[in-house]
């Protein structure tokens, strides 16, 4: 069975989660004590070198990096809507996976953090505004798109569940979605998809 | 025929440079003139609205991000050892794929940018320490990868050619590559992979 390595209170693990569910993928979640640096730990470090969750295990094959193992998952697993094979809907894919990488998770995804599990004392304001206007410069790339698109390649797919879960965690990091309404729609069509389940079910 | 919209000095550019040059893909540069603001016109816009470069047009399919465009053009032109097919291997690259823009581009490229085209007086020289420090990291898990693996999914892939340019160019960000032995070794190999061009070629 695949095994995920996992915190519950990670977006990235997550994303691999709702990707399992709505495969109908069978898997055992592991407990990955983060805020005690279990992902430090030498075990952790034989499953991924840059000491991060998720990790996936299938079988004997292991491996890192959450958008990566939803292109896994796509390729392996998923029906031809969810990870589509024709070479310009799967670009598209990738494109708003890695758009998700450079652009939305790195400031939507550590304004969080800081807000959520940091004290007042051990953020860095500055830094926090930094976060918040590169963060709404992606909401609105994101929003523009989704006024004229019901998915991010039109149709759902993996794209989607990789972008999804740090914008819907956005408000925790300090941000306001109101004013996006396009990301709001989608993100409750998301909500609306066969197997979703949230981050905490 | 392919049309890229590029800038001579972008390490981004120039991965989508490699790989069509490796495939024996005909394409026209389209030079974007960055530093005088282009990329931020409404036309590049319209094609960006992230407002970056590369820019891929192939006939009337435009897309966007360096490292997608790898896998479009993998998915749509490459041999199987360039863009494997099998799940694992594919899994693999996009992994690689995806720690090149979580963990080696941030840290590398920015680092370079900041040292190669701002003044003393424009840097933050304690952002550029915590850079230095995130990159050497990231370089860390590259050498010891490499240190047991020709290339970054054992064979030459798409992969190699996302995370090689950053790397290359570090020390244009004042890092120092010596003692990173495997990184250097994979340097050369990669240069003596057929169809290789550098990145003033």
């Amino acid at each position: 069975m695949i095994k995920l390595f996992d915190h519950p209170l990670s977006g990235n693990c997550y994303k691999v989660r709702l990707l399992l569910n709505q495969l109908g993928a069978p898997y055992e979640r592991v407990f990955v004590d983060i805020f005690k640096g279990a992902h430090q730990s030498l075990e952790h470090q034989d499953m991924n070198p840059n000491m991060k969750i998720p990790v996936l295990q299938d079988k004997d094959f292991t491996m890192w990096e959450s958008n990566a193992i939803l292109l896994y998952l796509g390729r392996k697993f998923a029906p031809n809507d969810l990870f589509p094979q024709d070479p310009e809907a799967f670009g598209r894919v990738a494109q708003w996976l890695l758009f998700g990488k450079t652009t939305i998770d790195p400031n939507l995804a550590l304004a969080r953090y800081y807000m959520r599990f940091l004290t007042p004392e051990e953020r860095d304001e500055n830094e926090i505004l930094k976060l918040h206007e590169q963060g709404y410069k992606a909401l609105t790339v994101l929003d523009d798109h989704l006024s004229q698109n019901e998915f991010l390649r039109g149709a759902y797919s993996i794209a989607d569940i990789g972008c999804y879960p740090y914008v819907a965690l956005s408000p925790e990091g300090g941000f306001d979605l109101t004013p996006y309404s396009s990301v709001l729609s989608w993100c409750e069509r998301i909500k609306s998809t066969p197997g979703y389940i949230g981050m905490e079910d």
